[in-house]
This record gives structure tokens, C-alpha cells and sequence, in this order.
């Protein structure tokens, strides 16, 4: 039986995906919070790190998928903000 | 040595705040994706399941701290779309 472990994995990760298309689509990030995506992507840099010191691959691989994912969201975010279009 | 993985997940949790609070003072939920939030609300709501089934309370505690900031997200995105305002 798959554990639910990973099936909470596989929607935490994946659910980051609509949004990066409709960040990337709308360029919309006026409700979107700045410091927030600042600190998940620090979090996520993290568990990256801590993944890889205790050897599991799955949080490496889950992770790494979040960041490919938040990536987008921050830049388009950073550049809004720094071109002072919408607030952080 | 406090472990990479409590400082990963405390800011990974934690990065929700500003996120609610930006979204309780502006309403503005235009830029955010409804189904990220339904996906990532059934995920961490499958975390706390996991957490339960393995006895692990850091799991238990931390993902219900997270529901608890995007509950407020997720109602007041439900209810922008419902009331046709904004697009999902």
C-alpha cells in the first residue's frame, strides 16, 4: 500500500505547479506575498541540504521539484516588486 | 545541534504567515491559484493523517500550524471566486 506520507508528499509538491503557470501566464503577483515566497524557498533550500546529509534521496528529489516550481513564482515576484508595479 | 531539518521545516511553516496576513488585509487573491491551495490544504491534511498513523507528533504539530495559515487563504480565495470577483 503506498503510504499516505507520500501521497501528502506528491500534493505539497505538485500543488506548486498551478501556481507557477499562472504566475508565468498573468504575471499577476500583486496578492502574492513576497517574504513568504523568500522563506519557502530558504525552507525548501534546507531541506534540500538536510536531505542530502541523512542519504534520502526522496526528500532531496521532492524538494528539488518545489524549488524548480517556486523558482519562477519568486523571480516574476522580485521583478514586479523591484520595478515597483506592486507591493512585496 | 539543532538539526537542518527543524530550521527547514520551521520556515517552510512559517512562510505562511505573511502570506495570510497579506491575504486578510488586502483580499487580493487575483494572483493566487485556487488549486494550489486545494491541493496543498488535502496535502498537508494527509501529512497530519501520517503524522497520526506513525505517532510522529513534529509532523502532527507542524502541518497543523500550516492548515491553520491557509485556511484564511483558501476561504477568503473560495469566496472571491464564488462571488465571480476574481478568476481561480
Amino acid at each position: 500500500m503506498v503510504s499516505i506520507g507520500l501521497i501528502a508528499a506528491f500534493f505539497t509538491t505538485v500543488s506548486f505547479i498551478p501556481q507557477a503557470l499562472k504566475t508565468l501566464k498573468t504575471r499577476d503577483t500583486s496578492g502574492i506575498s513576497l517574504p513568504m515566497y523568500i522563506m519557502f524557498f530558504l525552507g525548501v533550500s534546507l531541506w534540500i541540504v538536510y536531505g542530502l546529509e541523512i542519504n534520502d534521496s526522496s526528500i532531496v528529489i521532492g524538494n528539488s521539484c518545489v524549488l524548480m516550481f517556486i523558482v519562477p513564482i519568486l523571480y516574476i515576484k522580485i521583478k514586479a516588486v523591484s520595478a515597483e508595479k506592486v507591493p512585496t
